[in-house]
């Protein structure tokens, strides 16, 4: 599908992948009653799989940052909750309705949807709490401005609105301004905030943070552009959920729009752009410079 | 309904009202496209009304403890963000399927499944965004408490929990131990949360704390008894939503459990309670007596 050769250590994707499942196993709230099903329901989603792609950048932004390992984890923790939440809800009939997450019955089907909203309601409300905590880092103010942030990138101007955007756009007028917007929203501003965590959890100087954000900017428009290229060419097998369903839905995408050579293109441009960023960070970024090449080289 | 005599200045809370609406009108997002669709539904849902009991008691515990109106009144607009979120997602045909709430079309049904689900995600989302800014309190110390208490108030333990629970609860056996800590879940954390904000605002002294604390839990309880009354003897129009689905559900309430008569006891005396444990605070609780025995006799 491209011709960038990644060579992602797929051990440690793997290993933080592990380490971020144990800790938000560890994070879970007990239930005492009938509310289990609740508890139930987030684990099955949280446990569900994926390639933790965003716990990973956060763990390797608090390296280049020279944050421990106990904060960064927890942090990774909230992100994944977070992202989970927010499949749980777009999955739901209402949503996009998809009954398969990962070659798995989505939450909604394995429970019923009342438990999925609770599920999703859940997991956003234990994001901030474990953020929250004093466990994630000694000074409050940090602690503060990880909430503030991710409160900003999972609401109106961001998740939620993206989402939003979304569900509204069939048969929209989308020029490039207005789709790169709402896949900022949609899918950039949760990977822009946990590739910046590590920074902010290290309270870097400002031109090092400018830095991991421009990364971030690159890497999270890159990501939904091979989004777009999956549902157009991937299987359903591939991909572990439904495909095709965009170009069914007359739903602007950027193939859409610049058919997918172009598209392919501007995906490998991001992507070098995105490495161009980390010039300044040396040998500790190599994981996340070879993270940026992986995730347009995904379904390979 | 009940024999206590209430000198609630409905001024105050009337007046404290439209502060609170004011001051989340102005923290509402900015949208810029589609997704001015979701603040639509926010805005709908947030001014749709009510009695604004929590941020009333937000404001009054933190007049008590000598807390500045412009933070107060930022927690209590988080508060009023919160109860509105857990009311649209209450209101899903998933959940307890209500077409009506107070006397106007639901979330779901004004706009639609999808946008009530996201418009109660942003709310959610937004209440900790306004928590986490430093215009709600200049320690950063003081924030996360708020934050981290109110998820906690919110979650698995709390809100959704009970949720969860009641949801499940159909024609289970529920003696008085099971359907108090379900209530105190469902509708007394919030309830709790909210007098008790005052108090970490204020940075309280522990004693004075838990003199709150007191009065919040034995409120809490006799707000949701008298739901359960209400639910059984009120009529669709003064409640304003759908009554009597707890009885043809088969579901237990205080009023199936202990009878009538009983359930009123129990909350007369529970009010009593509540109003016992402000004796240190002397004349500037006054608000909050009057509201403890105004909220047994709201619906007449």
């Amino acid at each position: 599908m491209f011709i960038i050769k990644d060579d992602l250590d797929k051990d440690a994707l793997q290993n933080a992948a592990k380490k971020v499942e144990e800790k938000f196993l560890k994070l879970l709230p007990k239930a005492v009653d009938l509310e289990q099903q609740v508890v139930d329901a987030m684990t099955y989603a949280l446990m569900a799989g994926g390639k933790r792609i965003r716990p990973f950048l956060v763990m390797e932004s608090a390296r280049i940052f020279g944050v421990g390992e106990s904060s960064a984890l927890r942090v990774a923790a909230a992100v994944e909750c977070v992202h989970t939440y927010s499949l749980i809800h777009d999955d739901l009939p209402c949503m996009d309705d998809d009954d398969m997450r990962r070659g798995q019955p989505s939450v909604h089907k394995k429970f019923d949807e009342a438990t999925a909203v609770l599920a999703g309601d859940a997991l956003l409300t234990l994001a901030f709490e474990i953020l929250a905590d004093e466990k994630t880092h000694a000074d409050p103010r940090v602690r503060c401005e990880l909430i503030s942030y991710m409160a900003k990138a999972l609401g109106v101007n961001g998740m939620v609105g993206g989402q939003m955007f979304d569900l509204l756009a069939e048969n929209q007028e989308l020029d490039k301004i207005r789709i790169t917007r709402l896949q900022r929203m949609k899918t950039g501003a949760l990977i822009v905030f946990s590739s910046e965590a590590g920074a902010i959890l290290g309270k870097a100087e400002d031109k090092r943070r400018q830095a991991i954000k421009g990364y971030a900017h690159d890497v999270g428009l890159a990501f939904q552009i091979t989004d777009d290229l999956l549902d157009e060419e991937g299987s359903s097998e591939e991909v572990g959920k439904t495909v095709g369903k965009d170009a069914t839905s007359g739903k602007a995408t950027f193939v859409s729009l610049f058919g997918i050579d172009q598209t392919r293109i501007m995906a490998t441009m991001l992507i070098s752009q995105a490495i161009k960023h980390l010039d300044g960070f040396g040998k500790k970024a190599e994981n996340l410079r070879n993270l940026a090449k992986f995730i347009i080289n995904r379904a390979h």
